[in-house]
């Protein structure tokens, strides 16, 4: 027995959401069609706007649907003379709820990663380069993920910063290893951006 | 700091799944971002059709965009003379998987349940009446949860299978095969004794 085409591909296409595995994708197709209509209608405008015009922000790389996302538009932020740089846009959110850093930002979208052909034009460095060379920058941030391959990235760009006459320096105290950035709470992250090192 | 608007909109939007929070939703929304808008788009088509063409059978009011469900529509099935009630199109898709039953279904689509409102006619029990006058039925399985409520639902349809004269059974409640005797309730284990069969 199945169910019929329409609610068969919506169980589907639920499940290309991460963490829903075919059970709870079965749940909320049948809770949204018995008890909330408006809000799958709502979700289905909002996938499909988001899909078809967030890109990326000029500047930082973060996701926008403008040119340039908020805070590289805000004049007090762009003329800091502080980058820093950071894996995901999530992470963003996560250092901005410490209100500790008011300079701006780079994602990378990623980090290095040779083995699955992820090399430095592809999180982005070639722009990157480009603003070290233009911008007058006085300190990179490396808010990369205390990971392997976030320690293999820092070092990367470290290498980069040191080839401009730029300091760069790493966030240490507190991010415990092998932790996601994300997932770090408010305190913590207070904690390694003060503790922060020359890298 | 906050996202840029479509995001935003679309992590709120995402909270109206069922067990998805403000981390999982933003989790969603930029994994599915960054790695899979595709799959974002498909789900957004899927939510679409689904909330715009998915009705009630006719019949069972199963869940369908047809008319009458791929159930209620064959033939072998339709022509038996055992109906199933059960609460909701999940439970017919748990019983379908037992291969055990080969009647047909009348879906409920809730239960009772007098202090939210819902009496019979919004459980659909004018239409189950007419199936009960018209069709010839010789066993109505009274298949709802075992709580309260379904317990209340099936006592009121086996009241209204008295009135035409149909008999009505009730699914067996008990230790469930594989269950470990130690860990079942005693609520579970009461109906288990008294529904004790000869061995
Ligand atoms: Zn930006
Ligand atoms: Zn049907």
């Amino acid at each position: 027995m199945s169910f019929s085409p329409l609610i068969s591909e919506l169980v589907a296409a639920l499940k290309c959401l991460p963490g829903v595995g075919a059970k709870s994708a079965q749940r909320m197709a049948f809770t949204l069609l018995e008890r909330n209509r408006d809000g799958a209608m709502r979700l289905s405008e909002a996938l499909h706007d988001a899909m078809e015009h967030v890109s990326n922000c000029e500047q930082c790389r973060t996701f926008t649907e403008s040119k340039v996302c908020g805070i590289c538009a805000n004049p007090s932020r762009s003329e800091s003379a502080q980058i820093c740089i950071v894996e995901s846009p999530q992470d963003i959110l996560a250092i901005e709820q410490t209100s500790q850093f008011k300079g701006k930002y780079f994602v990378l979208m990623g980090h290095l990663s040779p083995i699955d052909g992820i090399g430095p034009s592809e999180i982005g460095l070639d722009i990157l380069q480009t603003r070290l060379a233009e911008e007058s920058i006085e300190e990179v941030i490396l808010a990369t993920n205390p990971t392997v391959e976030g320690e293999a990235t820092a070092h990367y760009i470290g290498q980069m910063c040191k080839s401009h006459n730029i300091p760069a320096t790493r966030i240490a105290h507190g991010v415990p290893v092998g932790g996601e950035l994300e997932y770090i709470d408010g305190n913590t992250l207070t904690h390694a951006f003060s503790g922060r090192r020359e890298f």
